[in-house]
């Protein structure tokens, strides 16, 4: 056969390529290993949950999220086919993040996979009453923001209701024991629409947060009924508890409780465990850390405004 | 046929699937009903406008937002046949969201497409200014930070020119009365940058924002030319009018007016109808509820930089 | 041939396509005018380096963010194969960069493929410490953060490292001289999380951001060891240094230096080329414009918290 | 802007293609003009007839051909939301084949509909009785094939079970009144398995075609009950009638008439409107073009074997 | 909300969808079941299986079917991660294939997966043996043909090349224990050539089938070394034989021996266990069904030609 | 770190993977090399070329094989454009394709691509001949087919026109000097169709074959016009002439010359450098190795058909 000039080095790049893949793996295995058990596992997968939360959006709001032709005869076959596909992959990110929460001498595969089973099971039966709370948060972005329309526009096209939409399944999944899939639904939320809020956040009807870009809501927050928030606002920890041993305290009550009727504007902190009472305005970039009474009206000083 | 032991009920979920489906359909049908109009209609769909948005930045920077290899004998097929599918494509989302903002005894199908097909028209023939202004902004953009080297890298890598472009777009469809597109648009635009500017907001010429996380601009917001924002400034409403009944009033003047080549800084919040006079400065943070003549430099109070 | 009557002028729309495709031609080169040479340059694409930066995530942590199922066996093939792909991708766009920062006259096609080849063998050959110091940074939010519960949560949702994974990359493309490449990958990375750092800036080891949203970082940031910051911290420019032209002067330092150990509180805003001391701490909403000498403690004036 | 020499123009090839876009438009408006009616209509798509021939083997095998992970709970849904999509894109398919179909002077479009929508809903309605003879077929293929195992491989795997679906289909599609979209459906199975059925063709029950390669079965032939052919089998015209004007007489009988219980070898050719009777044999390569009785047993001549 | 007139019912088609879901039902459960097992099982996929053949075609001529670009650095990662994620796929259709092929007593989930692990790990250990007789028969391709060339060209666009790949494929899986997987590869490369070669039939090296189109041999075949055949060759059975119940007996060897050196040309029938002798060319359209000796030279009668 | 139990080793497989990809590179590199030059080439691509039919089909029957809602406003752009992008994927593919074709010594990257761009300038040139020619051909199948009701029919399930197209297109490309690429294009028109042509067949107008599945046309074959062929017919060659060596010759005339207005019916066989005089009519089924005069009528012996 016949022969050729050896090409130009240049045109065939050399990466040295045997040489990095081994030194990663020495970096995997040996120098900077963050492995938490010894055996690989499958790790929940950021994608299908993503599929998740369409599926479940559809389910909820078929017209909306689903299929924008269905009519009366089709709908509940689209309803229950698309539940049935996302059950089932919801069944199997549950049972990957189950080795995360579950001691490690509890790793037997049946078991899990039937508490996984069980887990989205119960997930499922809530969704009814999932549509019924998130309906008073649309009816509350449409109370609450004057340039909104109607309902569809809303739905469609509010990061808020993205953001509680997500929130409300989220809560469902880690309340039922699956934290590690609730914090990945959040941070998806979180990146579509800005908001942060974690999944273990317990937050009443008819919530409602207007533009929302920089929201965060902690961990240990309580929110109660007709709540409003504006974009940047915070509500978190002052700071955090630490053990004996110097460690951060993980899941202690930190962040604050915000009661019914409150409305807390555009770049308010409010941090630690205080309590907003029913009826408040917080205003705009107020900073805020210990607890103010039922009706208060807390406004940034006069001097910042000249 | 041979016969199998009853599989365990743990491999086969079984998710009461029948239940939760009625269950939905009597929330959708009975207890928690969001339909506008007693029949189905189909709704704008957020993926075909964001098509509608890849199509139209491609045809109006080819080679930028389009096909990388353009030449200049194939540039104006490749602008005139993205033109001719991503219009088809916006008609039909504009005769979709004439439903919402037409009165419902005017539904009569032939004719709303008839008035979605002269909506795009008169939008279409407005590209080429579009296109004017956008390349103003772009300047302003590369004249204002010092960070940027050239026009392309602002171009493909600036979250305010993205906003701004999709903003243009979506007040030019907002005015030709499409509101319920382009708040989609405008809310694809938040999404992907953090800037949430209402489409019926006003903005002169030469306009960039830097950063831009966080930034909001509300609906009856007027702003000059030559004006520069920067990430988190907020131009929005101090409070919002009711009417008689108590039920929020919309549409009423209620957020700034930003005079030209005004620059607010970062963190910024301008609040209520008030006016920035031309030419003023308004420093980071600052919290601002009154007008202020041409010229100003506003600033935080001293005592908050120790 | 059978004949039928003309159709109804409104169901095959007339666009006025060629007007309008003429009108933007005339914009695009007479008018409006931004083309940087008067050659056609294919430029970087956003897909592709989104694609990249996915290829070499996945290379840095194959069972996080490649395939879940990899196993001893398979890792290794997984991993060359995917850098093989990656690296092939990247040095493409190198290529289309070095057109903007190299000088006209140095557009040799040969060299500037040479020249490409050689950036992208460099930089891959730093990816074992790449590594080495995003696993510095996953321990610091794994102690940082009393939420979090295992470090695969983390790889996984955390926004923060999202962005810490996208600078370290990019910053490592900077330096060996490809800079809109890098440009292009922060504003991925900005656009997904809310967190903008220039790829220039000098960030080092065990770095940590919480939530996220809203943080800017500077292009003559310096940071050190183990600085942690939260959301919408600021780390900006005072003022824009002209030269005598009155045009801005592009790269001088003009952003803070944060030594070791510091903590950053939310929405704390520093500006100018300051110092802030090792293990100071700055407190929230914080508007700090001078330097503050090493184990600082500065928090908001008293009277804002009333 | 700097100026660059002007690039070689091998690498900015030139096309001509302004010449090639005038000729081929004069070719198709003058030339070599092939449109039926002076207005443009759309025609049916073979890609979307593909995913409806998918849709109805999914609906009617929905194990095999839909979602191997269906479970009792489940099927229905998947079932009933499979025909819905499906009947959906039928029904458009209909529509523009009805053009084709309807004397010009009755292009009403909202009349069009109505007619695509009745033979669309009577084509769903005769769904189960499909599904009925093809279960007979699948058993024809079981007791055909030495070499089949089980009905799930015959299902899966037999070309032969292909053609005989989509011929069913496509006969009921032809008979409803749609032959345009019933001759697409023949032509895609035709090209995946080699079989070429004319859906006017009238086939019998438990009907079985092995290997299939080459089998042609024309417009006007009649096959009874429980017949077997192999590959390369040709039922097709013996001559084309013509009028007095020469032209090609359409519709015709002309193709044979082959009884009940009938096998014919590969290879054989019968031609004209023959009948083979029933319980015949017919040879492999045997040429037939005239009439044999009942329980005949058709060979070839004895010195071709030699 | 407002009201609208009930719409035209020919607008929103009603199928009659639930009658269509409960007659399907009907007929899947009592009036035409064809399920084998009481127990619903997930079927091989062909859509998994050509993903499959992809991947084994590349692994085993990697720059011909897989990547292009592959160097000397990246191949063996090519075909390593090529492999891997090849097999996992194929792991998991013999799996599936081995419900149909053990008796239903075998039927331990684990015992099956080990089962299909120990076969996919045999025939991973053929790939090398089973590339180096398709290079014999692409250089039995090239001497065969005087079209031909050049290897590359035979590799990319020879159908009866591509039929002999699938089938070495085929046949050792079926030789394996997976007939059911067998025989999907086999229709898949049917339905791509138009060349149907039964999984079972034993073929010998350098063997090569030009245009191929019609090609049948039938499962019990034996080929021995460096045998050509032409379109439209069919090795078949004469007839079946049944045992005394009537029923057709299964895997009874029923097709030729062909023995070393033989040509058969196209359209030429050799039916039943007949025996062709080494160096033996049959002529075109011969219809044989007794064996002949070696070096025969058979042809057409006479008269046939004229 | 917490440690499990080694997991079973079936469940992660161990296929020996180092051994099988050290094998494959052994018998790549050593024992069963087939590449034809010591250089790595990129190989002309199926898959490109695919889409290279498709573009091309498209921009000859814009609204049959391009987009069925174009417009007389859209057409021109949707052409123009299409052929721009077509032009350039097979620009690459032709240059792929000169490795082959050009002696080894006239491997110069700049000149092979100018070459290149060449070859399609001059094929895109020939399109509205092409298109002429194909109306021709759907003129004839229109005629032919007594089955047949409009030409919108025959363009899009013909197969005997798709392979027509093909041919036309892969014949043009042939005689410009890129015959690998020409050579796939027949391979996927065959795959396609069952029929195969080879792309150096040269073929008049007014062509026509009908069902098609079978037919084989070689490659010195040369057809008049107005020619009509049945399916399973083959042009084929009688014997391979081999030169003094032994070896096969290759390109030296051995196919038939079949002058203009003959028709050929189903499984007719010609083999040879004979000529078909004009106007005559071969039956079905007959076998012909030597030439007849014009308007000849050659069926079977009559004893075939009893």
């Amino acid at each position: 056969m016949a022969s050729l000039p050896a090409p130009d080095p240049s045109d065939q790049p050399d990466w040295n390529l045997r040489h990095i893949v081994d030194e990663l793996r020495l970096s995997r295995e040996v120098r900077h290993k963050i492995r938490y058990l010894d055996r690989i596992r499958e790790l929940p997968s950021r994608e299908v949950l993503t599929n998740v939360l369409t599926g479940l959006s559809a389910a909820l709001f078929p017209t909306h999220y689903g299929q924008a032709s269905l009519t009366d005869e089709t709908i509940d076959y689209f309803v229950g086919h698309t539940l049935s596909r996302t059950l089932d992959l919801l069944v199997e990110q549950v049972r990957r993040a189950l080795y995360f929460s579950e001691p490690p001498d509890a790793l037997d595969e049946a078991e899990l996979r039937r508490k996984a089973i069980g887990i989205t099971r119960q997930f499922a039966a809530q969704l009814p009453a999932i549509r019924a709370v998130l309906v008073s948060d649309l009816h509350a972005a449409y109370q609450g923001d004057p340039a909104a329309t109607n309902i569809s526009e809303i739905l469609l096209s509010y990061p808020g209701v993205k953001a509680i939409t997500c929130h409300r399944i989220a809560h469902a999944i880690h309340q039922l024991g699956a934290p590690f899939c609730a914090r990945l639904i959040a941070d998806i939320a979180h990146s579509a629409t800005g908001i942060d809020i974690h999944p273990a956040a317990r937050i009443g009807s008819s919530f409602f947060i207007d533009h929302g870009t920089g929201v965060v809501i902690g961990e240990t927050t309580v929110i109660g009924e007709r709540v409003r928030l504006y974009q940047a606002v915070t509500l978190g920890a002052k700071r955090f508890p630490v053990d004996d041993n110097g460690v951060l305290a993980k899941g202690i009550p930190r962040h604050p409780i915000v009661e019914d009727d409150v409305v807390i504007y555009a770049g308010a902190t409010v941090l630690g465990r205080v309590t907003i009472g029913h009826g408040s305005t917080i205003g705009g970039n107020v900073w805020l850390t210990h607890s103010v009474p039922p009706d208060s009206n807390i406004s940034q000083a006069k001097m910042l405004e000249e």
